[in-house]
């Protein structure tokens, strides 16, 4: 497929705009928008017949704070300081964490609690102190990541910081778009569906000044005076990307995500010299919890060792089986925690025994090895220490109430969900850069289109995707604006 | 940088030739000698003062078999079948494996190991069947991978296929490169030190036509009629792209390669639309033999609990090692089969005692953990038997020869050493792939500029860079010279 057009062979132009805008979901619109509000003219062009994209099919959280705390984590008597904030987001991606991009990110974020809000998109002044992904009780405010659980706890202060639209449960993708695309279109943006971008126009300076896209079955050639926006999603549903950039994610998971990302706004930037960056890096999603009782069990792996303090948040449980032998884990736990999870539906028992030795016994797991770490596990359970993992104080209860359990959570039969993390290196204005980090003139991404603020399942957090999106969507729409 | 350059904007080209190749290691060697044998003009640019590439720094094992078995395998009484390597090769990369390249280098490789002694290189008929990296006996067979142990002992049969210059040692590459580059010389191929390539010409139909290249301090244009051969190694010197691409290896390893290995070729094949794949893996050399005796200890991470069989290859161990708790392992080990190691200055010893619970304890090992461990493994190794991880019998031994000692080998403190295994996506061919796995016309790559038949560190063997790179780069050298 030819993805890239000299601009100097297009004789006539179908449409004309200042900023063109590839995608209309979370990191799209937010682009558009502000955008528009900038001054520029600014169009959208959107693959399928409505707008919304995988936020929509989100809950919408996002992980916001820092400033002394976003408004609402101020009225709940919540303090987030910046510098907070910051530690805990590079702890959470280390040496993965582009640190320009956290920064801009940090310093933002509050603003960008008030800038969502004034949209008209209702949050709840609650706050829910439980354990579970999404809090079903209507309040916006609750943990959503490792913030409690080790190492982290011991290196940034907990702060709650997922915000989620008022009662909306696992909805608020909806509340959230309906609001923004009302918004995107009472601004005067020309919305394009069934609209999609098949190749970036080039000229011989190497600026992007347009797009070819297929509207209306026919090939449209439309430029953009000020920049090209690539906000189109991941790639989590292109078989051949994934099978190259994440081929062991790709073997077992349930792909997240809505039919569009296929990658095609990532495949445009590549195309055009872009250095796609962290490809190897996908959210897996093994929602151990809730219901939360599910966390005083302990996770095994084949050798029936434990690998992990069971508080943490489902994907990094998700990345620490994944580098499990044959990524096959299993969830051991007495009568009185005993559940199915809320999430997962494949789950399957294993063995149930009297005594743990029965249970090792039944599930072929090596000879004493079970028994030898739910040993070691009760009796340092008993006093509220895990030694070997550090799990909190308020999940540590041995392990004794017969009859046991042992249930498989291996991925191969789990099939967890997953996304892409991986995407376009930009700077935190969205301008796209090559290998040598030189900035393509003309050309944005945003959203999942780029590399953004997650960068690994082990430090992601629920609402670092919408956040990021929404948050590096506005960043790129101003900047594309401001060019003359 | 300007990568690109339009090929119709030069008015003059300094140079003219058939088949260009950039880089002049094991790869650009062999590509370059194909392609003149095949009858093109051929042209090769290198950018140091001489050739040799990393190549030149290896001991310059490959990793052949297949058809029956190499000449000097069968000579050697070792049979050696197509579906059994094949299965082996498939085996070490799993899902990340590229079938079509495993496919044709099967097909290949005892034919490549005729035309590497034809050209020269002596092997002796000498089968080393010890545990070492580099055979230091002058025999030209051995074992290089994990051909031995669990699980790929129960997969494929064992059988040797690190094929090592005689009499050559660690020095291998130097046997073999003084004699390519000798070949190369006689062929009247026209070779250029001191010549980089900076930017690709592609002309407005897209496809590669030559390159921009500083030789002699000024910049000259040079005119490829038939193909661009990328061949100028890896990117484990280019501090920005390791950071980008593999952030956790480049914040502890030792770098290892030749200055030249920055990327040069990836970044151009980019610029040009290509996709790059596999970027996030790399080799990881946590070298726990020689001396062979080491593999009786056995290897506790910050738990204190196992987590390998130790007598795999020294790359799957790195592998296992960069997915624990910070990176963090050490070796347990008693009086009778203590040594320093052969390949690393920077272990240290942590803790010695008269008993496990003295090493554990002086250690800060969290308490019971490594008794608990050692006295699991003692019981099953008295045996014979690892129920864990399945080391093989001939490594089993209890571990009770007071005093015993706990030795770190933290990939922090070891600082392993670390190469690239990413690079652009090609056709065996050496055909340069886009995202949508369209090929660029005129543009090859080869050696580690692509993603080789190795792909992970955990499946990695001695002699597969070497052996793919050659092969590779014949093949982009065959191909290119076919081109009108």
């Amino acid at each position: 497929m030819q993805r890239i057009v000299e601009f100097e062979s297009i004789e006539r132009f179908d449409h004309r705009t200042g900023v063109l805008v590839c995608g209309f979901g979370g990191a799209g619109a937010s682009a558009a928008l502000e955008a528009r509000r900038a001054g520029a003219a600014v169009m959208v062009l959107e693959r399928f017949s409505g707008g919304g994209g995988s936020t929509m099919l989100s809950a919408c959280e996002m992980y916001l704070g820092g400033n002394g705390g976003t408004r609402l984590q101020r009225e709940l008597g919540i303090e987030d300081s910046s510098e907070n904030f910051y530690n805990y987001l590079m702890a959470c991606f280390g040496e993965y964490a582009d640190e320009a991009r956290v920064r801009a990110y940090v310093d933002g974020a509050a603003e960008h609690f008030d800038w969502v809000e004034g949209l008209g998109v209702p949050y709840k002044r609650g706050f829910f102190a439980g354990r579970d992904v999404v809090a079903l009780t209507g309040d916006s405010l609750q943990y959503t990541g490792n913030e409690r659980s080790f190492p982290f706890s011991q290196i940034a202060t907990p702060v709650p910081r997922g915000h989620l639209p008022a009662d909306s449960g696992h909805d608020g993708g909806k509340t959230l778009m309906s609001v923004l695309l009302k918004r995107v279109a009472e601004s005067g943006t020309d919305i394009r569906h069934d609209a999609r971008v098949n190749a970036l126009l080039r000229d011989r300076g190497g600026r992007i000044r347009g797009v070819v896209a297929r509207i209306d079955n026919r090939n449209v050639h439309i430029l953009a005076t000020q920049g090209v926006i690539l906000a189109t999603g991941g790639f989590i549903m292109n078989e051949e990307m994934t099978r190259r950039h994440i081929p062991e994610y790709a073997s077992y998971c349930t792909r997240h995500g809505n039919p569009g990302d296929t990658g095609d706004g990532i495949q445009l930037g590549i195309a055009a010299g872009g250095h796609a960056i962290n490809m190897g890096q996908a959210f897996v999603g093994v929602a151990h919890y809730p219901p939360a009782q599910l966390t005083c069990g302990i996770f095994v792996n084949e050798q029936g060792q434990r690998f992990i303090n069971e508080d943490i948040y489902l994907s990094r449980l998700g990345h620490f089986a994944s580098v499990q032998t044959n990524h096959r884990i299993f969830l051991f736990i007495d009568n009185e925690h005993f559940s199915r999870p809320d999430y997962h539906e494949t789950t399957r028992i294993v063995a149930v025994g009297e005594t743990v030795a029965e249970v090792e016994q039944e599930a072929g797991l090596p000879p004493g090895s079970l028994a030898q770490t739910v040993d070691y596990y009760n009796r340092h359970a008993a006093s509220g220490e895990d030694p070997l993992f550090h799990k909190a104080r308020e999940w540590l209860k041995p392990i004794t109430t017969a009859p046991f359990a042992l249930v498989d959570w291996s991925l191969d039969t789990l099939k967890p969900t997953c996304f892409t993390l991986g995407g376009l290196d930009t700077l935190p204005t969205g301008e796209v850069l090559t290998a040598d980090r030189d900035v393509i003139p003309g050309l944005y991404a945003a959203g999942r289109t780029a590399a953004g603020i997650p960068r690994t399942a082990a430090g992601y957090a629920s609402g670092m995707s919408v956040g990021d999106a929404t948050f590096f969507g506005r960043m790129a729409g101003r900047q594309a604006a401001a060019h003359p």
